[in-house]
């Protein structure tokens, strides 16, 4: 008798075998994903403590690997949060084990990247990770690290602490790993580049393999507030949530139950939804029994009066910022931005804003750049599957007099609890129906801006020549009409030329 | 001093929140999903004690969930080598744990699909899966079970033991999900239909909610060779891969190790490779240092003379089988069928086996029909984003006088121990450059073998005509040939129209 054998894997076994998915196809993908996974936990770190990060990265040159790649030494420091000692070697040495399993807005989505990273270098170079970390207290702690892979658990191979004199906060981490820094390069840059734009109020410094320093200053300390975590909306749950609150709720009534742990859900419409579900309003949640539990869930998905869910929670760069951040990085001649109404999907508010830069320092490349964000950090990869790219080549541009061959670039940003990805490299967001919605009627707003501004710009120009024929032949007209006249004196001309300008502007 | 929380999160726990990536996106794609995960799962499993397989899939309605939902009931059953009684309840109820972690060509790749089938319905309908299995033996095993997502473990609620008097062999599963049938459908006939197709030797019906009998029968029972597991190549392997193999090996010299563990390296070459890396052949693995590990990896990819993987291992299905597939299916006027040769990429041994159909059942679509299969599983989704789509839209047809308006099906499939894909949702296949060209140079070559019957089909034609006319004017000038020779009898024209024929049969 022939049976399969069966065996059970670890989940950082899991993401080793499979570490495609989460971005580290190959050499060059590698230390791509390797530094945006850390720079964007050190960004979500300053921002919970809401100071404007400075993030420092350094990547150093070690020895050659391969023909195709060489073994590097990456260092990230920043001012942020920092870890708490005893999560520390979890937080690198662990694959799902992070701060990112709440329901709100943050860059880090599945709680892989630090570790992933960490796990990348220790397969290729065998190597330890060295971190650094304190929370602002009198100690700084000192960790030496490996990933016991098939256990997913960390190895600590040594502790130090120190004195925080200077009562430093944020966390370092040190590590090789190898990769194709030379095939790389451009999208790290480009990454660094496009970070600055939709983070304009970060400082990130990065030193590469032959010692040039790129400095991307921030140009205002000005941030957006913080996201806030928030609680379940009722359209987005299903048993499996709705068991877990029932598991741990202190409620002691279904009426205090949905107050509790829904969003905005108040004293009316809880008692109204429970009619609606046909549960009494003082029963226990505790004792619901599991028909009940399913119906429930299917009742909040019927019922249509729970407020939709706002946006408080989430973090939009806002209008000005978002303008900040293009001129700082884009230097346009033209910018307009849009933040669209903040809507929904599966429950999970967002919020899209869009923005269209023309002219400056914009390249013409014979069809407009995109730049893709979500929760504030920059999407580089496939492009073509992105549903923001799919949107742009639907639009009808040529109705705003716009043709691919001017120099616009074209920006959309997505924040939401949630944001749709299609895989676990966050590379591109997936078709969501809302989403679109939201992305199509963003571009077509500041599509108009730009038709605008253009149309404007064509009429200057029109008034612009015809100022300059008056000015070339009224002095002549008036020295004829004086001749003409018989007169001496041509008559004073500058009112006139004056009254002309006039008229232009006041159109 | 504000600190971020950190928990951990169990892999089921990971799924849970993010099925989004396993391609349990919404109700529609995630009947899907569960569809076709089963019926994966039973063709491998057949295939693995080698018999043809006959998989019955039934999906009935339960009742209504929401405006777009409903609850069905999903059984899948098959005849394959079924599952060992004590791996019954983790097989379906612990996500990481499955059969599928050997270095094989297999259908299931993630060692996911299973339970992600069961958690999905059980988060939509709080409703307990039933497995049956036997291996064959006297008993057959019978399991109730739910899983406890954040502890990542089955809960069995019941369990039964029936005697096995006809010695069944197989699996069947049944449970409830909430889905989305009518978007479905077309999707899940489809994934049958070219499922069918790929796999000619097997039964697969399928009974809709309606009670309408889906019946795609076997065409042959010839199967190609059953995959073998295989060892890793020196060129795919990493520090971890090896650093696990020194730790269980049992080889006392590095000699040995390299001729056990590795993909074809005999006596010669690894004598050849250690003197080449500077290690004594005689040197035990299990005494080698941290660097020594990590030079080893760099050498064993800078060491030319290792014979390429051979894909012995592998099981593609061959010209004949793909061409019996594709009559039972498409029932095309004409078929040709090409198989690469075995390449690698990564390590990882791979063949493409790619097809063009003409004519007959193939409708005319303005496009060519792109049909992709991997490991003998049909791709429905992101078609536009896989590597065979973008290569077939890059190819100049019109160089072989094909074009877009013609009746054209396009097949490519692919077998490897480790298919490429860039989702745990295997929707599409990553662009691999070595792939990229296996599959370019297969259509080229089935391009050219239609061009060929095309172009003969319209000599044929040409001939046809040319016939056609000698048979119209023949008699005609012959009766005036003899009225103007003044004679009585026509000449007997047959044998002049069978030289005719047969000039046109022998071009």
């Amino acid at each position: 008798m022939v049976t399969q054998t069966f065996e059970e894997i670890s989940p950082a076994d899991f993401f080793y075998r499979n570490r495609d998915i989460a971005g580290f196809t190959n050499p060059s993908r590698a230390i791509f994903a390797s530094i945006r996974e850390l720079v964007e936990n050190s960004l979500d770190a300053a921002e919970y403590v809401m100071i404007p990060p400075d993030v420092y990265v350094r990547l150093s040159y070690v020895g050659e690997a391969s023909p195709e790649s060489a073994i590097y030494k990456l260092r990230v420091m920043d001012n942020g949060s920092g870890i708490p000692p005893q999560h520390i070697p979890s937080a690198f040495g662990q694959v799902l084990f992070g701060s990112k399993y709440k329901l709100k807005q943050t860059r880090g989505t599945f709680g892989l990247g630090g570790t992933m990273s960490v796990l990348y270098g220790q397969i290729t170079t065998h190597q330890p990770a060295f971190i650094a970390s304190s929370t602002g207290i009198s100690k700084i702690y000192m960790y030496k690290i490996m990933i016991d892979i098939q256990k997913n658990r960390p190895l600590i191979l040594d502790r130090k602490i120190i004195l925080n004199k200077e009562r430093w906060r944020g966390t370092v981490i040190e590590y090789s790993l190898e990769g194709d820094y030379i095939r790389a390069m451009p999208k790290i840059l480009e990454y660094l580049k496009q970070t600055a734009l939709v983070n304009p109020y970060a400082n990130i410094t990065f030193v590469d393999p032959r010692g040039r320093l790129y400095k991307f200053m921030r140009a205002t300390t000005k941030m957006p507030p913080a996201p806030q975590e928030t609680l379940p909306h009722p359209y987005g749950v299903d048993v499996e949530t709705l068991q877990r609150l029932i598991r741990f709720t202190r409620c002691n009534t279904m009426q205090e139950f949905m107050k509790t742990h829904f969003h905005r859900v108040g004293e009316l419409t809880a008692s109204k939804f429970l009619t609606f579900a046909e549960i009494p309003a003082s029963k226990s949640p505790k004792k619901l029994k599991r028909e009940e539990i399913v119906r429930l869930v299917q009742n909040m998905k019927r019922f249509k009066e729970f407020l939709p869910p706002d946006a408080s929670c989430l973090s939009p760069l806002g209008e000005e910022l978002l303008r900040t951040g293009i001129l700082k990085e884009l230097k346009p001649e033209f910018t307009a931005v849009r933040q669209r109404k903040p809507s929904t999907y599966s429950g999970h508010p967002f919020i899209v804003e869009v923005a269209i830069a023309y002219g400056g320092n914009i390249p013409q490349k014979g069809d407009f750049i995109l730049y893709r964000f979500a929760n504030r950090i920059p999407l580089l990869y496939d492009e073509a599957s992105d549903v923001s790219f799919r949107i742009m080549k639907g639009i009808n541009w040529r109705r705003y007099k716009i043709s691919p061959d001017m120099p616009i670039a074209i920006l959309v940003h997505i924040c939401s609890t949630k944001v749709p990805y299609k895989t676990v490299g966050k590379e591109f967001i997936a078709d969501r129906p809302e989403v679109k919605r939201e992305i199509l009627n963003g571009m077509r707003e500041v599509a108009r801006d730009l038709q605008h501004f253009l149309s404007r710009q064509e009429h200057v120009e029109r008034e612009r020549k015809r100022l300059g024929v008056f000015s070339k032949y009224l002095p002549k007209i008036a020295q004829f009409a004086t001749k003409l006249a018989g007169r001496q004196e041509p008559p004073d001309i500058k009112k006139l030329l004056d009254k002309v300008k006039t008229i232009e502007e006041n159109e």
